[in-house]
């Protein structure tokens, strides 16, 4: 059996000698460690987090193996943990509705290889971007969402990919999920806002911008929870207009923020370098 | 009489001919336009904003001169304009309270140079920045603020400076001015908020930060309206922080950009480049 | 006969009265002045630069009509000018080899509506790019350049285009121009440099950056001239790199930013933005 | 005895296990680790590089008892190494010349507690910081220069510092050190450069900025070494211009950013938190 990239998140109760312990146990059974990312909420009390990507022979490379042998360390410390592997590759469903820009930046970035993610499926409410899927060679799923069906098509597209993806960014798709569907992918749904949050949640967030007369604009990749925007934030960024940026050039503008934010965040999770903890994100970038 | 710097800003209803209507008076009068300035909110109709320096002789280098001879084309065009000049400079007041980051920026760009304004008064709910104020010549008062005597405090304040003064600068003052004050310097206030406005709002604006999970911080100069923070920015800036920063480190990161941005608001006023429309700011920077 | 979109650039002497003669001359002429922006390198004596965007009725909307009534006037000022117009739109090729990163942003945003050009080619040395061309419905022309034939290769794509485009963009073509070729295009070949020009001009500039330990690295557009990268610079941005930045993520990171930079230069030419003086360029944005 | 935060520093040939044996020794030392950083040149061979901050109790709060504990580990795997401690402060030196903002801005952050370190003394081959320092309480030393003297004046400015200073910061002090001097302070003298280097090393950088017509400006911080600023970069910043802004314009913004770049660099080298390998700098801030 050849070796394996393997990814350990862990998060704990700070106390002495986590890290001579997990180290060890590493080094004991052969691993090779890569990276290596700690923090620690406090000096004395507090939590522990830390990312630790490796290079496992057989004796780690496999889900049970390693949980097997990691788990009595585990118990001892009070590991919350997830291990997670660099191959096969995350797979990862695009939801898109009429905007391409998003969908196109992650396509390109896949097809360069920034992307380490297979994409079984695009799957939008609007026809428009099945040309950009044929394009790029994904398969292209059209679910009709009015307001009578909202529910129904959602669910369709969840009977769908149930099984077959492991995460789910929605780029510009513009619909809210239901409870449900938001708990069945619990942080593992990736959204892109045109606002710098908190500023201009909800709807039309450009011409709030507008409106209330900001000098700077933004967008935000979060997780989605039930709350509307609110869920931890990923990655953000901005960049300055002016008076003479009318609403049209701030949606022109934050576009080119909206493709890297959403970049930087879909590429992150599928590294696995983002730990979630009460509604914000650990990002071992 | 020798040649006077002058600033002439404009507002107005969109139409053909104004540029060539003010370029031509100011040439008729002797003028030698400096630099100028101008947006029009849209192509055909809409309003339209001009800002020009010149450098004017006899004919125009006096307000009421100027204000008798430009009165007839003002009134043709239906100018909402102002008039004023570089010297004598602008005289600023700053209202301070405990922290002195914000004061301090503001007095060695002064010395510098870099402000074009008189400091009659440094004005304070404590007494800690009297050493500040010392150190840099400027008058120093002292008006103690408590839950009873608040209004009594800003009265008091307020008849010190009456007609003494040309601009606040609430340099991190908090304490909210009363609607009467308000009005008595309207669009002459400058305060800094210690957010991305709209964002983090009111008390606490760090905290609120830290508990929201964002990842990057900001700051907002805007002018002092009724509706506590609400007011037209005139400028913001922003700092990337990360998960490891905490409350502290973040109040911290936030003084450097709070500095720059109220420095960049407080000079753009003082040399007449901003217009005030629709709670929005027109700045000629 | 319908109104068009005009655009005048002009660098004189500075002195009284010129604002005020171009603008009365364009009212006079039924002209309506959408955007104007102007800048003199000193108060008194120097060099005055305008760029005036207006639309214009018969009486100006023809290149010969404005040169014949703006004539006398230009002569007075001693006006060097330029006189274009907004459509039809400006013909632009691209050069490109096998990076496809530029090339794909150019087309993209030109799809978008973002660049105001029509493409009657992209060129190349190499057929990878040939995908790319088709996919956007461009023509594309494959000249193989190898050591012995590399001026006869240039030759033949001058042949080509000769009459018909109004400037080229060197798409990271990585090719040099012969000084014939850079003297017919004066101030009309956009290139883009891989680095944060003067720093690391040249070849392999990531590797440069690299090998120095650099912590910011960056993009630069400018002009082509007979010296290599010492043109005027038109845009440049830049990045925040690590230690833990290899050469490959140097070269990635660098894409983002070559891109960007790349498409505003370009879009400031197509929209008649810039004028070169002293090898160095005003830009009217 | 109570505990102490010491640093540890490591470079070393790459293997497997380095981790788990450090982490380990500190364990069984008693020392609790409050951050740590690790950076590996490349994946399978390559140098490593570990900063690790803990508490330590008396087995380790002792650099000679550090030593002799941990020389049998260090030994075995070829580290480079060093150790210190968080208290006492390192004690600088800052050389001025007439330029006072670089000097303020570090006096200030020392002020506010961000700067770690004692200032025995302020130096300068002129006498105007003197107020300054005086206002700080910080001793001022006047060593005049001119041309005969020089290598006599930096001897007698090198008597006075000799075992009272950890690190010199050249606070635009403008001359040149002898060999002797840089040697005796290997990667402990920092000095700022007021361009973004390699662009514009030596003399009148901004002057060479505005000639070369560059868009954006910069500074850079950097070790001091016997070849003019080729010393290994710490950190660089960087600043927006445009072509309105002269030559004395370029000196003011690019203040701005030489007291944040200064300040930066010499904040994480008073932590520790620099390695210099190869003429590069690994910056674990």
């Amino acid at each position: 059996m050849k070796t394996r990239t393997v990814r350990l998140l862990v998060s704990c109760p700070d106390k002495k000698g986590i890290v001579a312990a997990v180290s060890s146990f590493l080094f004991d059974n052969g691993a090779n460690i890569i990276e290596s990312d700690q923090y620690a909420t406090s000096r004395s009390s507090g939590v522990f987090f830390i990312r630790i990507e490796f290079e496992a022979g057989k004796e780690l490379a496999d889900a049970d193996n390693f949980k097997r042998k990691f788990g009595p360390l585990a118990e001892k410390f009070d590991f919350n943990w997830t291990v997670s592997f660099a191959e096969p590759r995350k797979k990862m469903v695009i939801f898109g509705s009429l905007e391409e820009h998003c969908v196109l930046e992650l396509l390109w970035r896949w097809k360069n290889g920034e992307l380490p993610v297979d994409i079984p499926y695009i799957i939008s409410n609007h026809e428009v971007l099945k040309s950009v899927a044929d394009q790029f060679g994904v398969d292209f799923k059209f679910f009709k969402v009015d307001r009578e069906n909202r529910e129904k098509a959602e669910q369709a597209a969840r009977a769908l990919i149930r099984g077959k993806v492991d995460f789910i960014v929605l780029a510009r798709y513009m619909q809210i999920l239901t409870g449900g569907f938001v708990d069945e992918y619990r942080n593992r749904i990736i959204n892109i806002h045109h606002s710098f949050l908190p500023a201009f949640a909800g709807a039309k967030p450009y011409e709030q911008a507008y409106q209330r007369g900001v000098k700077i604009i933004g967008a935000t990749s979060h997780y989605v929870t039930e709350e509307l925007d609110r869920g931890p934030i990923i990655e953000q960024d901005v960049e300055r207009v002016t008076h003479k940026d009318n609403v049209e050039e701030l949606k022109r503008k934050g576009k080119d923020i909206e493709r890297t934010v959403l970049f930087r965040a879909v590429k992150w999770h599928a590294e696995d370098r983002i730990i979630v903890y009460n509604n914000r994100t650990i990002v071992f970038a």
